[in-house]
């Protein structure tokens, strides 16, 4: 007999409750609020298309090759432009989420404290609980992270604050500057390193950006981005933006964890990227998810009964609600998944103490009539 | 000032000597025998490039959106059905290094026994070491890893022993039928997990292939496979067959570590396998890499001089060189690199006990008169 002896965090690792849902709803006649997916009718496919063309009329051999840990240099270089970074501080990952099982390699020990927000992303606590991590919650209000709550104690002996300051998932808030600022001050004065994970910033309906957080201290903050959310997930590319000492780091830990990310779909986007087409994109991509947040918003002001909050996102991609508090969530999603409607419970984005009278629901993957739909029924159901 | 403090393990992380030759070895006049590489010209473009056309034409979408953890059912199937296995049980990853970093995540607290053969594969040692493994070394001969000399010791508490039995890197040994059956009872005996590498088995000149571990006994190993060397690296996909006690923790760690493998690179190598164009692939790549082989094994007979022990490998793209005790064979990399000829040293694939007067050489990028000419050079130093 084969004596399997798990490892103490394999040990701990539990089927994702998002995951259990997800199968669920995957029924053509649920109305699903509870996917984190893009709208598949945005993918560039076109672009995607002719640039697989001229990859492979040009150079097919170096797309199929291995190649440097670091990423395709060109890649590298436009992500570098855009962010008015340093190329040599860029790493390519296959997905953001991969940047996070990075970070966590190269800062936590088992035990170590990491701050996160309360609530924040569900993919960035497995990853860290992999390593082992434990938590503090950094409390947040209507308009994100509370950065005059960050204190001495708070930060003592944290290896790093993780915050998304953009359309952040679950709740869709979004950092003000006067925060931003404070933040970035607080986090130098306690010699708090922040890590930035960016991937909805681009998705901005009213067009009106904040300046990073690396922007503001670039030697004090490791930015991610993603192109899943400007593209297409299904690529599996993304990128860290960090000082020269940790971007070594994560180099290392990278070369170890999958030797680099596929050189054909690193070359693949770059492809797409140099023709310039983004910029139309995205503003294309903005338009839809802003109508589709409009109609949400909407619903959910004509059919939530009294005492049902909500944020008003700016961009991104959901909206988080807070029912009143004798209101399980997590019951809710039996009787709604009866009722052919289903989100997400936010109970699982807590890393310490759940509210379980929250929600998520994600808003850009069901038309606008099913929205209506599926936010009267729930709306009925709470009621 | 943002105070950095790294983990224990990325403390730990040093730039591995092989990256470093490898960037000194990209010189136009420089005859490398050091790249692990496949030979670009058995990448098979036109059908990846015919499938591709396909893949846009036929579900663009579903190879650009997110897709479930385990990877994508039909080339589970296809891979299942290659090894006798249930689809269930397989798992794609990023490349086969993720398989050892999962594995490393499942099995290895800091300090846990690993059992590794001596010499071992480097990317192994590195994604093992990232968890913090402590190594026992299995004594090996021409014939690969002694089982006989697994002795209850050796095994104790160890969580697994990872092996390559065919056509091993660094060495290119192949372990025997009777080898094989007495690892798989005497791992049987001692309750020891086997996880078994095989990127290389099936580029076998001989065409007589020896079967599996995993298939001598399923639920005692943990089996490996990759596209890397039969089709392409550069789209980093690899696999692992594992008991469904241990594939499911390695879905929930991977997971956390990229979500999954790229839908996009894994539609597009089940579009060429569908048209079975594989056996005669493999083929023409054993065909190309068996000549290369016999060219560097005739050189080294014409030029090594007395004292110098090499292996002779049926199958795989590595030929190990055993120097004279005296010799160090990193002192002798940079005589040859100033002679423009490269090679790795043997000490990085000893997890414990290296000895220096080894050295794996490449045969398969190299053009068979560049062969001659480079073992002709390392020849004389060594002489």
């Amino acid at each position: 007999m084969t004596i399997i002896k798990f490892s103490r965090r394999a040990e701990g690792l539990t089927s994702s409750a998002i995951r259990e849902i997800l199968k669920l709803t995957e029924r053509e006649e649920i109305i699903s609020f509870a996917g984190g997916l893009p709208a598949a009718q945005t993918f560039p496919v076109q672009a995607l298309q002719s640039a697989c063309e001229r990859l492979f009329a040009d150079a097919p051999a170096a797309a199929l090759q291995y190649a440097p840990t670091e990423g395709f240099q060109p890649l590298r270089q436009w992500i570098a432009d855009r962010h008015g970074a340093d190329v040599g501080n860029v790493l390519i990952t296959t997905g953001s989420q991969q940047a996070l099982d990075l970070l966590a390699k190269v800062f936590i020990d088992p035990g170590s404290k990491v701050l996160v927000e309360a609530p924040t992303y569900l993919g960035a606590l497995q990853a860290f609980s992999l390593s082992e991590a434990s938590y503090a919650e950094v409390p947040t209000d209507d308009h994100g992270l509370q950065p005059e709550l960050l204190t001495e104690a708070l930060a003592a002996d944290a290896r790093f604050l993780y915050t998304i300051p953009n359309f952040q998932n679950p709740t869709g808030r979004r950092l003000t500057l006067k925060r931003r600022l404070t933040l970035v001050a607080r986090a130098r004065e306690l010699g708090l390193l922040l890590v930035e994970d960016n991937p909805y910033g681009e998705l901005c309906y009213s067009n009106s950006p904040l300046p990073s957080l690396q922007s503001l201290n670039p030697s004090g903050v490791v930015y991610m981005g993603s192109f899943s959310k400007i593209m297409a997930p299904g690529l599996r590319l993304g990128y860290v933006i960090a000082p020269a000492e940790i971007h070594g780091k994560l180099v290392q830990a990278k070369q170890a964890s999958d030797l680099h990310t596929p050189s054909f779909t690193q070359r693949l986007v770059y492809e797409v990227l140099k023709t310039g087409m983004l910029e139309g994109h995205l503003a294309a991509v903005c338009d839809l998810y802003g109508k589709h947040c409009s109609v949400m918003l909407d619903a959910l002001s004509r059919h939530m009964p009294p005492g049902v909050r909500w944020t008003r996102p700016e961009g991104g991609m959901f909206i988080w609600v807070e029912l009143p508090e004798h209101i399980d969530a997590m019951a809710l999603l039996e009787e709604a998944v009866a009722n052919n409607v289903a989100f997400v419970p936010g109970a699982p984005f807590y890393a310490r103490n759940p509210r379980t009278n929250t929600m998520r629901l994600a808003f850009v993957t069901v038309i606008p009539d099913k929205i209506e739909e599926g936010i009267a029924r729930l709306g009925s159901l709470i009621a």
